[in-house]
């Protein structure tokens, strides 16, 4: 069982995350934070809320976080999410009251309250909130288990030819968080893209039949509209619950270890996550064999790079797990 | 009578501006926060502590802030402040418990329980506490009566032909606290360099004959010593406490009104405060004339610019205002 | 039969290249120049003289060119090409005198005198010369037919993990390359590190059985170690040659038309070439069916696009070709 | 007598330039020629061949050069020279044909020709030929006595904040120019400024009497308009000319040595050229006394400090400089 804090921006994907991450029986969600990202803080704090009422997700703090990047400028993805972020579904009211504190104001007090590296962090929007927990409260740093965040890829881009929007939205937060001294799992367009909800896949959904399972589809519907337009996609890669996914089931992702580092200069790569696989090529970088090629776990290895870079993913497997963790939830009844 | 927080790097013209500030009847001490800047934040914030005995400064909430700068590497001044980040004089044990609260939570706390624009934001180093501030609670942003700051200069530097230390510290923190919606005041080299503690000045400030008088005497004894070793000054400039000055006594600083944008990305003139001084030339842009020029107050004028430049000082009153504050302070027995 | 002009850094592989130019039936070669790269300008230009020797080429004029880049550092790979640029074989002396042009001024005359459109430039090494050539003379880039460039690559790279030594020895160059209104076919990484002289491949080319396939098996034993001592590859890339070959036989290549950038300014991607291939996954963008995927011809398409990226390789077919070439130049007795 | 090549883009101010160093008595004026700047390449080259008539210069080469910049996109200011690039008076008609050769073949030639270090180079207008005559043959830079600009300044700008048009409108020429080993003097806005063309000054002028110097007036009057619309000056500063004064007369403008850097990244500070005057500060970075403060001469001091920055000029002496040239130069009856 592992303890997680979701931090996102709902947002199509983020929303499936957050049932998968609730209904998936290895996870307990401890915390779920917002950031401004798929649309701005308020609707997507506002989406969060509503995704409670929709999953009956209850016993779980929910914080607002940051309502803007760290230094650059702001961007709004509308072509994607609609103006509601979650446009698609009717979604019912708020089922959850906002903590009081700020985001990163709860994820500190739950990775101080909880045993030293038992929570694992999971972003899956920008990462605003985790830099500013980081630079904020950097004695926690090494309490966190370890990040695994869904962003980036090895120098491929959906927003622009090399860059993956939730680290485009703030690079520099990104750059923060991969070099924080704690072991960080990308979960990029490499991966995601490999996972689309497909009509196939998503008729073995719709056989959970339930008023949750139906609110996913409607998702899709709307989200797997934007993709088929803008980039002539069978169906809508499931970016943000595979991060909960690889979390929740170590088999799902194939990564490998290498460093990597954030763009945050370039004129056409700013935002990208360069990725240096090189290593892999020179035996004398590397006495330790078991170092290079596949990673058996997310933790740093003997050369201190704590990155893993997430290079293939089991499809079928994660379709399963999303399709228990929905099986699992049930009917809720959030539409009265 | 102004209510500020100090955001300091004690730092021997730190260590003179806390005094200042706390000697000062216009300026009310609510707070003091610290900074990693010119030593390390837990040597930085073990000097505040030992200045309030110094100066027997209570009633002031102290709190510890960022350990490093926002994006960029850390940068520590050795040459200059030396190994304590204070050294020179004796100092005495910590007189203040610190308070539990992160800087910012601190800051945030002030800010939020007086009333709405009456507390003045006065860094004198590095401006990571003010940033992370300003993007964690932004709400709070347009509650504060304004920023004045020690730091940048018109196109002159110090560890940089064109930066400035507490702006090349944490270029991106600088970026964010100019270009959030409150006033700012930059007290740069400019003019602090032309508030030099030379032996005249000196003999001035000893006449106050108290142990804190002697304190200072002995700060810019080796502070000096750096300054003329390294620059051929003849007495080290008084950066820190021009910034809390210009806030005590509105007519130490003559500013004018011009947009300020910090270099965060150039090879040669990263931490350069980058000021627009031309729009003085072109009365097209600016049909209000009492926009040019000196500026009257520290508020946004006609053309929405919020930034003040400091271009002229009046250096004898501000010693006799140092003076008076060190009187005011008088003997605090604090070398038992 | 197409006109070329080889720009070149001898180096291994450029060696290879030119005697695949000389060699090949389908190639006339006008000129060779040589740009500072894989070595000095004075070593690479004296190699590229000796290898005159080593092909019997004859009625080409050999210029010097660029013995820097145009704006950033130099960088000397010596632990690819060794101290002479071209470690490994004993090389004869130079069978050619230079020209007494510089090699911009030499392919403007060239240029300048062959029918419009009809000079392919092929560079193999950094494009200073190129640029240079550019500039100064702007008027004659309209008369080239094309740039098939040996660079780059689609966000992989060698020196850095996103660039190409080519590229990154001269990113401004390879800007004004790539921004000049030629068509430019990008032979990168992708597709050399298809096209490995294996110790198979190298039996094939050893059948030859003259001094020049010798000289080559000498060559590819030293470039070889020095690949397979850094990069554990089963034989060194075949990198120029496939530049010379793509413009010898246009069914060697696939390409792709795609925006190239090159980045100039990023701290971590300086020298990436950053191709845009997301026009693919959407039709609005291309109502022109023919102008996605495949490139029939290197031209710019009905969209302007004028960059076409090497994405797949035979490389049988180009072992046959740099065997035929071989076989045609024959034996040159030019070890005496 | 200074052997000088005039590089410009006239421009009214370069008009001033290039007939103040026809009728100097101690300047030799080898060549002159032009590159885009204050207009398209093909209209200052056209004015620089109509000033032959106005000037009845004879026995000087005229060339073209760069028609854009280096690397960074075209500025073209036509708010303060107009849409011909030199507004105003009449011109007459091409008084020289256009030499064959490119600019920087011609300063080739001619560097290469004349003794060594004899010549020096005047840019004007933005540093591309002088960039790609130095990077195009490298080989004569040392044969150069030096290059006296007109650009640039102690960070202080008229295009933007920090960054003066000519340095601008080509960083990347002007950073090669700076960085290769000749001295270079530059004569930046810091001294232009203090040489304005005031009414008064044009009093004197025009007492001179003859077409030329109506010409000028009437090309004061156009340029002052721009600058007294734009900035609120009492007159137009007389930029070019200052650079051509500072060679024929060495006591007109004071220099200090300096290391100068041009920032090339920069998001605010693009073209501005960094001038480090701090080591006057620091004794031990500066045993040599001499080498501290006001330069004697052009040459690079014992520190490899080949820079030398204008700091302030003789107001006085530069214009009777340019009246006696116009007095040398008489009437030419370019009016017919």
């Amino acid at each position: 069982m592992t303890k997680i804090i979701l931090d996102c921006d709902p947002g199509h994907d983020d929303a499936i995350a957050m049932l998968l991450a609730w209904g998936n029986p290895d996870i307990e969600l401890l915390g779920v934070t917002t950031v401004a990202g798929n649309q701005t803080l308020e609707k997507v704090t506002t989406n969060a809320r509503a995704l409670a009422t929709v999953g009956s997700i209850t016993g779980v703090p929910f914080a607002a976080g940051a309502s803007r990047p760290l230094v650059g400028p702001q961007l709004i993805p509308e072509e994607i999410h609609g103006d509601s972020g979650l446009d698609g579904p009717q979604l019912p009211a708020p089922g959850v009251e906002l903590d009081s504190r700020h985001a990163i104001q709860l994820i500190a007090d739950i990775v101080a309250e909880q045993p030293d590296k038992s929570v694992t962090l999971v972003p899956t929007g920008s990462l605003t909130n985790v830099a500013l927990f980081a630079r904020t409260y950097p004695e926690l740093v090494e309490r966190v288990a370890g990040v695994t965040l869904m962003g980036g890829g090895h120098h491929t881009g959906n927003m622009t030819p090399a860059a993956e929007f939730n680290i485009l939205a703030d690079p520099e937060a990104a750059q923060i968080v991969f070099e924080a001294q704690w072991p960080v799992t990308m979960v990029g367009l490499d991966v995601t893209h490999k996972v689309l909800a497909t009509p196939d896949r998503m008729e073995q959904l719709k056989k959970v039949n339930t008023d949750v399972s139906q609110f996913i589809a409607e998702l899709v519907e709307f989200f797997g509209g934007s993709y088929m337009k803008e980039r002539r996609y069978p169906g809508p890669p499931m970016h943000d619950p595979l991060a909960v996914a690889a979390v929740a089931d170590p088999l799902i992702l194939t990564t490998v270890r290498a460093p990597i580092q954030v763009e945050t200069k370039g004129e056409f790569t700013r935002g990208q996550t360069v990725v240096d696989l090189r290593r892999t090529w020179n035996p004398d970088q590397a006495e330790d064999p078991s170092a290079l090629g596949i990673a058996d776990d997310y933790e740093a290895d003997a050369h201190g790079v704590r990155h893993c870079v997430g290079i293939d993913v089991d499809a079928d497997r994660f379709w399963d797990l999303l399709t228990s963790a929905l099986t699992r939830i049930g009917t809720t009844n959030f539409r009265g």
